[in-house]
């Protein structure tokens, strides 16, 4: 008998005989697996999807499914909402949003199709409202169809790029968007009879002596079944973040800190089955991770200050990149200051208010804090700030007003105080078309991979926007589920 | 023909004869490779190393050879210069140093073997003078055997571990260890009788149907020969700093701002041959990354301040733990702020005067820095000095003192000036015993690894002191060579 273990692929010699033949095989059903089901049945390829869980929808289900787009003029919202758009600008956003890490090749791609992937998932039957959400918010709570959900009118980048808002949110009131995005891409899936396994664990890759993947073992009802792909494998089985071991090995940084978000099955098989077959891994430090000390939005209008009482980036920035410049400071503490008026009961921050005061020497004195670094700190704050200047920072003059007493510190210092959340952006190594790539940069004949297994186009908290995520999953699902059907 | 690449293993069954035959195969005849070969030998193993240059020593040749060495009471040096240092406490300064990257069981080991090691390499004939050398100082250009190295003195850690010097330094004058160390270690090699192929290029690893690794391929003189290793193959070949496809690859952040240092087969081929043998890959991304900006030594007067004309770190840190805090900061500027009476020309800074002045809002005028925030760094941190204290990030009362007319700000800007070079941390994820581990952390039977190669005990610029990378590799080199031998 065989081992079975993600890391070591099945010989193509001792397969007897198969259980299940088809063109495309793909595992995962969430956003990923269905983009890429629909695309490789839609080019005339036969697909079997295996779900290890009972139900469609991966983690895609549990967010709120915004996706960013963008460029080529703008979308229909974009452009109702009065937004002209263009592909460059979109581009240089996200090349200077992903820094050093940019994949240009991958940004390229899905600014210049991002047009086209909004139409498709309209067709689908994916609604957006031709409305905008002004408010400064982590989710649309209303049934707008567009947000500003990074970092675009924020420093340095509004500077690189016109801002224009890309946070395409679905028709449906609440956080709602996941639930109903899985329903109408599994109806999609459904619609073009392609076969779907629920409950059906992928546990390793079947590969010959040349390297090349043939097809996959699952269990199913407690047996082993195997599975032929024709044309190609698709690897579309989330993220690491739930797999502890894992997380504490390539990412221990943030999982100190963090709690991790996704699903339960984001245990990093896929990544490790694309591992086993000689696919190489990038990235795997980097987490999406965020402190939301918005909503409410209010709180933009406090400052940020590290243990030494200095600040060190724009309030006004997407709340990941709060998150990871935080997460660098020297020394423990990371306070947020803010005045009574502007001070609301947070939805999701957990900080701790551990001082307050009338002036801002008792405030530094109860929290602990430098005092009179602190003091200069917010002097010279809101002096600016009366002028609507930031110097040291460029936040927003939308942000600035002087700071009013009472005066508080709520203490978000990750590991101590406030809810710091993760999930993981590193994984397998791919072209843009989903093949599977060796540390020298050959593919991996047969294996495909998108989503949250492989190092997508986000790459970094510190340039996240909401819906790039999701973004990515479906745009290069799509991608990787044409390649494979494409395969000969 | 089979295919050869580092990343495509050759099948046993491929091979249709061996052109040599040995129990134990090093590749790589550096400082890992030297003392694995020792130890295997030691052992009763029969050994050969195959070594890509015409000649020994890799990168540890181009090294001043520290060895940061310490605990169980002190070495023999630690102790004639007064030193009392115990195990203990060099564990949790190490363990401090590595924070979240630290492994646990790799620092123990290291920490505990420490003193044998330090005798070992005494017996082989390395010299060390029972002399400390005081000056703050990157490399002993003395013949002293002593000196601090690391970030012992500063905040955080001396609060955490009792300072004690643990950087080993060769009895030779010069920046001379690297090539006197090479030597001894070469002549030991030479002693045993151990067989040296020079000019021998490691092309890919033989493995059988099951994984294990039976021996590899290199080429000498342009053919191919076929080398069987019975106990085991150890992969002691380098870092990958001089591949610059996988250093942007990998470390794009460092990749942008740093000049590689090492030798230049530092090109990752024994990463790629573990690899290719089912290794997993670990902290790619991490870098040793430094900026001199001591010696001289009197910098450490000046203070560093980022764009926002704010301190960052306290200035008596280790150099490189100013770099991996200078590559952090929002904006594009770090600088020395520093005043005529402790200006020395510099060694290696490369850093650019950009501004001067008598009063400190001339000299943030004349630099283009906030006048404003700089003007109260200065003066609140002169005012401190005065008293002997640093209330925002500890630096010692030994550095401190006002900074005086006429000013200076020296640009070190990563990517614009300053000497900021970088070597690879990153690399096989192996047991610290060497055994090369895959995703799941079962080992590749056969395949060790030790030296840069792997992921060792040093994994962040941060933590790093001088000695630890040539500690590691000599250490863990040692060990790998022992298990590969006593594997059956």
């Amino acid at each position: 008998m065989p081992k079975t273990s993600p890391t070591h692929p099945r010989r193509l010699e001792d397969v007897p005989e198969w259980d299940f033949e088809t063109d495309v095989a793909i595992v995962g059903f969430g956003g990923a697996g269905s983009c890429a089901a629909i695309e490789a049945a839609d080019a005339g390829a036969e697909v079997i999807v295996f779900e290890v869980a009972s139900a469609s929808g991966g983690s895609t289900a549990l967010s709120s499914a915004e996706i960013y787009m963008g460029g080529s003029g703008g979308t229909r919202v974009q452009r109702a909402c009065g937004y002209d758009d263009s592909t460059k600008n979109m581009f240089d956003y996200l090349m200077a949003a992903q820094g050093e890490l940019a994949d240009e090749e991958r940004i390229r791609l899905y600014c210049e199709g991002s047009l086209d992937h909004f139409q498709w998932l309209v067709d689908l039957g994916v609604p957006y409202k031709d409305s905008e959400l002004k408010a400064r918010a982590i989710v649309a709570l209303s049934d707008d169809g567009l947000l500003y959900t990074g970092n675009e009118k924020a420093w340095p980048f509004r500077d690189i790029a016109t801002p224009i808002p890309r946070g395409h949110n679905l028709q449906v009131e609440g956080d709602n968007g996941g639930p109903l995005f899985t329903q109408i891409l599994t109806r999609q899936v459904e619609t073009r009879g392609i076969r779907v396994e629920y409950d059906a664990r992928a546990l390793t890759l079947v590969t010959n002596d040349a390297g090349e993947v043939h097809g996959l073992v699952v269990r199913i009802d407690g047996d082993e079944k195997l599975v032929r792909a024709r044309r190609g494998v698709v690897l579309c089985a989330g993220g690491f973040v739930m797999n502890k071991t894992m997380l504490e090995h390539f990412a221990p940084e943030t999982a100190r800190i963090a709690h991790p978000i996704g699903n339960p099955f984001d245990d990093g098989a896929g990544i490790r089955m694309g591992f086993g077959a000689g696919g190489a891994l990038l990235h795997m430090n980097q987490c999406f991770l965020t402190i939301p000390f918005y909503p409410p939005s209010v709180h933009t209008y406090g400052i940020l200050v590290n243990a030494q009482g200095q600040r060190f980036i724009n309030e006004d920035v997407y709340h990941a990149r709060v998150a990871a410049h935080a997460q660098r400071q020297v020394g423990e503490g990371i306070y947020l200051i803010i005045g009574e008026k502007r001070w609301k009961q947070p939805n999701m921050l957990g900080g701790e208010i551990v001082g307050t005061g009338d002036t801002i020497e008792e405030l530094a004195e109860d929290a602990g804090l430098p005092v009179e670094n602190l003091s200069h700190t917010l002097r010279a704050y809101n002096e600016n700030a009366a002028r609507g200047e930031d110097p040291l920072f460029h936040k927003s003059s939308d942000w600035l007003e002087p700071i009013e007493k009472t005066f508080a510190a709520v203490d978000i210092t990750p590991g101590r105080h406030g809810n710091y959340v993760a999930f993981t952006l590193g994984g397998l190594s791919t072209r843009p078309t989903g093949e599977v790539l060796r540390l020298d940069g050959e593919s991996v004949p047969g294996l495909y991979a998108a989503g949250r297994t492989t190092c997508g186009l986000p790459r970094r908290a510190e340039g996240y926007a909401s819906g790039l995520s999701v973004g990515d999953v479906t745009f290069f699902g799509r991608l990787a589920g044409r390649q494979a059907a494409a395969r000969a």
